[in-house]
């Protein structure tokens, strides 16, 4: 039975320090979803099949976890039927695969209960999703996603809203973040005014290399494309032109006066430039393309300021998300919060809190049966006032427990010895200036509260 | 593409109404959790088969849900190796399994991380379990669990710390709630006294149905196996006695004299009981037995009393969890809390709250574009002031907001027209109360607060 125990590959354990970093960040996220009026939901961990393939592309439909179905999933197999393939065979074997991302199950849910759903329906989901990547430092093959999104209004207000959710996030992590927009109309404008509409997609992988391999590579490809020179001499004009958002709207207004939904996707990026008040971290970048077929208007990546970890949070307008689960006609936009980066950067930058604001201060400790009764008793009497502390379990050499306090990062260690017994008192030790008081019992939960 | 959408069988969605509910009875759970001392852990829900397999005895082995290998899972595989049946063969194409309890995972954990962490280490771990059982009423394939448990001490003042847990737990749940306790070792020593010690096993499964078949049975059965007559009686009387928990202690006090076991059991039981200041809600019940092999000294098991439920909470002290991974002598006692059938007992007694404390308190809603970037801007600084709230998207006919509203249960509609606009008012509903009163942007904080 002995073995030498370890992690599945790609996957972690978060032992009580980390889940302290983990906890404060999910909290602050949490709260700011609400504060905006988001509403949690949870999805399970296991979906059909059917539900996820052919949602994210061959390559994601490669990287589901699949569960093999129970009891004996041979029964109806022979031999023969491995001679067609794994992916053949699979499709025999099992039903079932784990979640890939939160978006697909959110889309189902909505299909499924749009009948109790109150709609604009506000929903946020922090849950753990899985995909069968190769591990690599940073990529892991369980994370956490953390996602907000708004179905059923098409009004730009809710892109205005997610900005300033952005924005109001950070703040409070106090993390200097940049939201950089774009739309997908103002993109498709481009590519028309460039004479190439049927390009598009090349186009914008093309354009999703621009910061990582310089201008020069990115005209190379698209001249191979069949673009044309001079119209890509225009474009470099703008797309390097550094100035105020109005500015770069101003300039493309030009760019884009042919293009009927270029000059509609620059109304988008106006009216939501206009709603938002503080625009110090705002920056409309005609450059940013995001990978993800299905964003249809507005779409928008953020980044740290002070590091370059790639992108933090990300997200922009759907038209058809649900349209596949038999609910056709369902605009909504989300923005999904990269946690597991944000904890790395936050982390690097000494942002995250050593100590859990709710993490036990006070130790209770003692020398004899009689001190470890009232010990017991003074706990509960805090605890019952909203004051977390533990009651150390054994009579021991005293120094045993100050060390176990001091390795757990327990403010106060309270010991009661047979003087004190006598006398209604117990002395009060605070771990960070080394110094000690005698208090009565009762004063005890006013000290410390 | 189109499809009817459904969840895996098993699985279940939680909409917001749920997820108030749920995230009620988590958040106290927690609280309590750390007011304890105890420290968050998380571990993946992946796990090498080789950590799950053999720890749960046939049943749970078939139980576990396996995850297919990715990429070519048949590389190795040979047609012919479909014949030696599909045990056999899924050994050549799984490697992982998803967590079946929260306890190995744990014990892998403590083991791997030994030189790290504080001992004696108390954990909370609040996380999904997924078992391949036949779904029915109240028994779902994916569900959460939620444990405490103190490893590396063998004082009972742990033992006495989780009965106050569970009391603190239930009392803020409003829930009124039985702690049945009971010693693997009083176990041991009655059916030493009886004098069939190798009949143990035997002895603690027929025990465990007592409730369910009553006593006839359960001395039809043990004395197919043996006991004698004579002996049951005496035990018949015990077993049936109501009294005081001090009464009990006595009467097994004489039952058990000739057991050394029995007699250290009983003394653990005297302790513990000594220790717990509120003996209101905790039973020594000679006739609990558990069914899990790996518990060793005193066990627990919570009920709730106003509804026959079955169990709520459960668990005891162990000795050689770790041992398996390789870390023997780690005595360690937990408490597992049956989260998912205490939301169902709190559920069915109207103990859940239908609000969300943090739900969003105000609707803004306009009837213009200059009302609606006001809206914007007043919805900000509530927010930076603590205060949920919500921008409605559309401009629209006043009514929708307030249906709106209404289905999601925000109490405040605040609106903004163009009169209120001129004189820096807003008109704040109360959908509560119905009534509506008029206030200056500046004093909406400070009302709402």
């Amino acid at each position: 039975m002995m073995q030498k125990p370890s992690n599945a590959r790609g996957t972690r354990d978060f032992g009580p320090k980390e889940m302290v970093k983990r906890n404060y960040v999910f909290s602050i996220i949490k709260k700011h979803f609400e504060r905006f009026g988001f509403q949690n939901i949870e999805t399970p961990s296991i979906e059909n099949l059917s539900t996820l393939m052919g949602k994210y592309g061959d390559e994601g439909d490669q990287l589901l976890f699949k569960i093999l179905n129970s009891g004996d999933f041979l029964k109806e197999i022979s031999p023969k039927d491995i001679e067609f393939g794994f992916k053949n065979f699979s499709q025999k074997i099992v039903e079932k695969g784990l979640r890939y991302d939160l978006t697909v199950p959110f889309a189902r849910f909505v299909s499924m209960n749009r009948s109790e759903l109150a709609f604009p329906f506000k929903r946020y989901q922090i849950q753990p999703v899985w995909r069968a990547d190769r591990p690599q430092k940073g990529r892991y093959r369980e994370f956490y996603q953390c996602d907000a999104d708004i179905v059923g209004s098409d009004s730009l207000i809710n892109e205005a809203e997610l900005i300033s959710l952005f924005q109001s996030i950070f703040s409070e992590l106090n993390l200097k973040a940049q939201l950089l927009i774009n739309s997908r109309k103002v993109l498709t404008g481009i590519v028309e005014a460039l004479g190439m509409i049927d390009k598009f997609t090349s186009f914008a992988v093309a354009l999703d290399k621009l910061d990582k391999v310089g201008w020069n590579v990115v005209q190379n490809e698209l001249l191979e494309q069949g673009f044309e020179i001079d119209k890509l001499n225009k474009l470099k004009i703008i797309i390097e032109f550094e100035g105020t958002n109005d500015q770069k709207v101003i300039n493309l207004r030009t760019f884009l006066s042919q293009s009927e939904i270029g000059l509609a996707g620059l109304k988008e990026i106006e009216d939501v430039l206009s709603f938002s008040a503080d625009q110090s971290n705002l920056v409309f970048d005609v450059k940013l393309a995001r990978g993800l077929s299905y964003y249809t208007g507005l779409i928008f990546e953020g980044k740290a300021v002070d590091l370059a970890f790639g992108s933090i949070a990300g997200g922009g307008r759907y038209d058809n998300l649900t349209s596949s689960f038999g609910l056709p006609n369902m605009s909504g936009v989300g923005i999904s919060f990269g946690i597991e980066r944000i904890i790395d950067v936050l982390d690097t930058l000494n942002l995250l809190p050593s100590v859990d604001s709710n993490a036990c201060q006070v130790l209770f400790t003692y020398f004899d049966l009689e001190g470890q009764l009232k010990c017991l008793s003074l706990a509960n009497s805090l605890r019952s006032n909203g004051i977390s502390c533990e009651v150390y379990p054994d009579i021991t050499k005293i120094k045993k427990s100050f060390e176990y306090a001091d390795k757990k990062g327990i403010r106060f260690v309270a010991v009661i010895g047979s003087e004190e017994i006598k006398s209604g008192l117990i002395s009060l030790k605070d771990m960070s200036s080394g110094t000690q008081e005698e208090l009565k019992w009762t004063e005890l939960v006013q000290r410390l509260s």
